[in-house]
């Protein structure tokens, strides 16, 4: 069986092509396989909503079934921000270093702990079945960026419990721990399950 | 394990707890049975968006697992009305009868057959995980009431390939081949394998 991953985010794609190998006989196929992939437009108030637009737009072009997810970050100093624009904090076509140094700077007037918490939510998508789980990962925002594996925000987030960022971390490691492998895994449990 | 049905419809409770008692152990537990039921607002574009909308404002509430759905009609000569406002067609508060006779007269200007089809949204949510499956039935509406089962449109809807309405079905019938039976039937074999 073949589903599409709607994603063209080399990180994501590793992540979860990672995840899913347990499963035989089932082939991930990132957008970035795929000719004439149209523009999605992430116009939703949440997570949830910007996963399931996603999943249904490439769903309508390519007619087969989907996974997609969508991440957002929440710190409670700055009243949850930057929440579903995680990907898009210092604006459009920023890089990751925009983000984080936005982020820092914004912190820089809280004394830490930055309390945070990354959210994802996986959803699978084929017309009939739309499964959408959610996977949340507790940390702080620390003040310097630390380790250079992963993406995003991975350099500045510790994970509660833990003295290595998610960058200081081997993919091994954090795909145990993270908000994407808790949601993915769920999801990948009931597909597993129920119907693939 | 108890599981809230967010519905207040005698009809559809009759169904649903119909269909879910092959589960052992599970309760279906509707709206009328709790105390201090918050109001629904029931604004969402889509007969998922909608059935979500209700699941939620119930687990917002209560904290336990939900179920729910929407239905709509779509009626392929009015341009897919009455559509997600099958409800609500004839005004607020309207009875069935109401909503039936509007159907009728805004079909009566079209020759036959009224080609229409019903979908039914099943949801289940629990917070982390939100399980939306879609069911359809096709057939067409006839020119006048016939049967007095179920309820809603059952009296008008002559599914394909039977040459009784809905209504003149007895339940047990109907909750084989109805949208609604499709949805949830699906909803419970992946609920029973992957989440109860």
């Amino acid at each position: 069986m073949e589903i599409i991953f709607a994603s063209g985010n080399k990180g994501k794609i590793t992540e979860v092509k990672n995840l899913f190998t347990s499963i035989e006989g089932l082939k991930i196929i990132p957008l970035c396989d795929l000719a004439d992939v149209p523009e999605i437009i992430e116009d939703g108030q949440t997570i949830e909503e910007n996963a399931f637009i996603k999943a249904r737009v490439i769903f309508e072009k390519y007619g087969r079934p989907v996974i997609s997810d969508d991440t957002g970050l929440i710190v409670d100093q700055l009243g949850g921000e930057p929440g579903v624009h995680a990907a898009r904090y210092a604006g459009e076509n920023c890089t990751y270093d925009d983000n984080n140094r936005k982020l820092l700077s914004e912190l820089s007037q809280f004394k830490g702990p930055h309390r945070a918490k990354f959210l994802c939510c996986a959803v699978y998508y084929d017309h009939t079945r739309h499964i959408s789980v959610l996977g949340e990962m507790a940390g702080e925002i620390i003040g310097e960026k630390r380790g250079i594996s992963g993406f995003g925000y991975d350099p500045v987030f510790l994970p509660e419990g833990y003295d290595r960022t998610l960058a200081e971390m081997k993919l091994e490691e954090k795909n145990r721990i993270s908000h994407r492998a808790k949601a993915f895994n769920e999801l990948k449990r009931i597909l597993k399950l129920a119907v693939i």
